[in-house]
């Protein structure tokens, strides 16, 4: 070619891998229901400009290879089950780096006469747990999260003392339904020194963490509730060096009453789907690093 | 016109009114979440031939009363909410009947510290909750029902004995997950005897009865799951006389893992999307006569 | 049992079985692409009851069927094709009916300097066609049908005259947009009068006649719109004796730009997502009798 | 605050602003269907520190602000769009840069009688236009775009040549079905040497250019078709500097009909759901600089 066209970024893989692994190891199951991406990124311009695939892992093959770790390595945690993929694929020659990531999915145990039992589960669909795994030059990131946690407070929540411009209407309030739909990654710090176990009861930190702020916190706005959670995220969990919000702000509508002669004192509300506020934001640490590559490509995170 | 066509049967309405309703008449505010549609049926056939709607409530009319009756009425119950704009709007001389239905969210209070918060919520996704009035011929019918309620046992389920033709493959299995997402409607005898805090007593047994039976049942097919937790509503709750289930039979597929060398003995599944197997049935009393008015136009049940 | 519970009316099968027909027996290929539901009733009350699936035809082995069919058969026309899996299944001597639908996708092809490419192709979403065959009592009933047709008009819409109660809010107005996504399902007459072929040139009819009744009459109501519709399909196609249709109204509402001195004479809207106005109705010949079988289970459109 | 804990990276804004902007100036009606989200980025830490918002512009006036637009400005293209409502808000002291995205719908005319009809439009839903204009450092970033392209070639794509390592089961393949949705953004090089209509021209010149490669090239793997496919935008677009796509290889697997003494050369196919392949990569001039700035929090493409 006389042009001077060329390849840049790029990855390549295997999407939604669905994978339940359940422990029978005792009558008491244990079940992991995972959804695996798999990317990897490095000397694969060949297909690319010639559609040579000699290094090309075939995406079967990666899905293969998920399905093969489930039995040999087991799920214990899926930040856990990821790093074991990753560093799989990055012993190949060709593979620089990569992604790795996935939804799960938790299941409760149905309760039989006030007893859990042993293999039947129903969906607890509260939030979705993320996890990714990133490598790049060598360095391993590691990121937590959680989406969809749904929350409403219907009152301790305020927005007022903006200002107004000449395409400004809305009312200040003092008193207002606040909602949002939380997702949240967040950057450890040193996952080498974590067990499989630390994913886990950090999961429940955090999640509890930003619980509590969304409801604790008598709020000014939905920014600075998002800042006081990532605050007590950071200073609850130390292992914790960033935390990123995406938030939007489900609008809830005091619906007008008064033609039909009844006040309505924030009691009935129109809960509305679009348009929503949005807002995304990072939490850090002022000591470290700034680490873009464990952001890359987390789509609504960077 | 000279020839022969004719207006067949039709409704007309408002779908999909999203109402919040907040109790605040202490400092532990209450929470109701519906998504409420309503069908009028009646004497409307000027507006299809003539373009004339002298006799047409506006749909956004109808939008209004759902919040007017929310402030007015209070939402206790989605069924008892229903009932109260059935009866308003049959009271027009050109309704004759029509269908008032919901779908209602849950929602728990956030613990914020081992309590309860009086007025931060989250939601609830394990399953939606579902109601319906239906008016015809002067006469009330009222569903109870809930939807997307995912289950999943991962033992305790066989499927075998099926015929074998030209075109089967699928081999016997006498241990398999067995998951769907339980679907289902009950009709009430006689809703006038109910209170609306009946309605929540039921609706949770309903809901108990069915996991318990999934749960316990050792399953020879899914047809057998749902029978046997059709039964065991009826038998626990008199005021239903037929109810009625839609499932998915939500496939997981053991996957191969022999070409690396490993056993799978059912550990690892596949979770699969498309196809599945699908099942609606009603469970009924043989004393009850038939009521098709109920089930008229509710998608999936009929 | 002691107790009077019994089985009430079911159905069973494989839902949303994706097949892809490629006819490869020239260079011009041509593509199929149905999303194929098959739904068995019959005597299955043993499986229920008792685990005993000595009758139960597996849905795998449906869709194995229906994967055959594709092969042994081809599909000209997803009518076609149903008929034929219809009459398959009946053979059965446990299956007294069903239920057989499909989803169709249309492709267009590739227009790759100026020509229609011959093995290339892009999808077209404008709408998405869909059919039905229900076999009861061993009458066959065939519909047809497309759904998610979305148009709309800018102008020559109206609404007014209609009746204001203590509710009514909504202005008269002489101009608005109009906007649906339109859902039909039709009967045919006699479908054993018509080659696969027919059906898609039926098809083209309905959809040119909607599409131009839509456009043309100046409108009181969606319902008259709706009528004047079905009107149009069955005053151009005797073949076919019921047209139903699902519509919602997709709200546009005109938005209030004074506060910014802005006049807005039905330039700027905002989309609403809910909630709509929804309209079901028949249009009919007066000669037809009845026939309920062939609209049961048909969500949406009974 | 003792602790070493900051504010990172933030945006904010209204998100999915529905806006149908009707150009009625003559008896030909023109629809432009945006759906618009801006997000501004500046000096906002007080409201997430303190919750002081006297420099939140509040995303309810950012709404305004598109509705206002639409009328004064009018859209004559999603780009030109943006760049208005970016160029007014970065004129706010506070506001530092931003992200001004939409989506665009493209609506058809109805044909009547072989007319293009003057006020009555259909959906064309073959695809989504994306636009993105982005503001950081006093610099105008601005990518032209569309996503959901469903692209369906029945043979002239073969994958084979791959490496085998312990977890490969894929066979060789000379003839497969290839089948992608196109996502694609592209770089303008210097926006401010184009006029609106300018926008409107290239965006068919990409979108044709893009279905002939698919369509034209024999293909080795999609990674080579995507690639021929950039090469042929850069080559015919000189005011493009950089284009990336996002493509899913939504799998066709040939049925296995051999149980029921049926061949399947290539004729019947299942299509896959999950999982899927999944590419990323940019095509791009060696002359260019990178600008990562003009891709930042775009999901997908970076």
């Amino acid at each position: 070619m006389s042009d001077d066209i060329i390849l840049g970024p790029n990855q390549y893989g295997k999407a939604e891998v669905r994978v339940v692994r359940i422990n029978r190891d005792t009558p008491v199951h244990e079940i992991q229901d995972l959804n695996v991406t798999s990317l990897l990124r490095g000397d694969f311009a060949d297909t690319f400009l010639t559609g040579d695939n000699a290094k090309v892992l075939a995406t079967d093959t990666q899905k293969n290879t998920v399905y093969a770790f489930a039995k040999s390595q087991g799920i214990r945690t899926p930040e856990e089950f990821l790093l074991a993929l990753a560093r799989h694929f990055v012993e190949y020659p060709e593979v620089e780096g990569g992604r790795w990531s996935a939804e799960s999915y938790p299941w409760e145990r149905i309760s039989v006469n006030g007893s859990a039992h042993e293999h039947s589960f129903v969906k607890s669909k509260q939030e979705i747990r993320t996890a990714a795994v990133t490598v790049e030059d060598g360095v391993e990131y590691v990121l937590g999260g959680f989406k969809e946690l749904t929350v409403l407070k219907s009152t301790g929540s305020e927005f007022h003392g903006f200002p107004r411009d000449e395409y400004t209407t809305l009312p200040e309030t003092h008193d207002r339904i606040m909602a949002t739909d939380i997702s949240t990654r967040w950057l450890y710090t040193d996952h080498t020194a974590l067990t499989s176990a630390d994913f886990d009861v950090i999961y429940a930190q955090v999640k509890q963490a930003v619980l509590e702020q969304f409801a604790s916190v008598h709020s000014a706005s939905l920014q600075q509730t998002l800042y006081a959670a990532g605050q007590s995220v950071l200073r609850a969990v130390p292992q914790i060096e960033d935390i990123r919000f995406a938030m939007p702000n489900n609008h809830h509508y005091v619906v007008d009453l008064s033609p039909f002669g009844l006040d309505n004192p924030n009691e009935v509300f129109e809960a509305g789907d679009r348009p929503y506020g949005l807002m995304n934001a990072s939490v850090t640490r002022a000591s470290a690093r700034e680490k873009p590559e464990a952001w890359k490509w987390i789509a609504g995170f960077n």
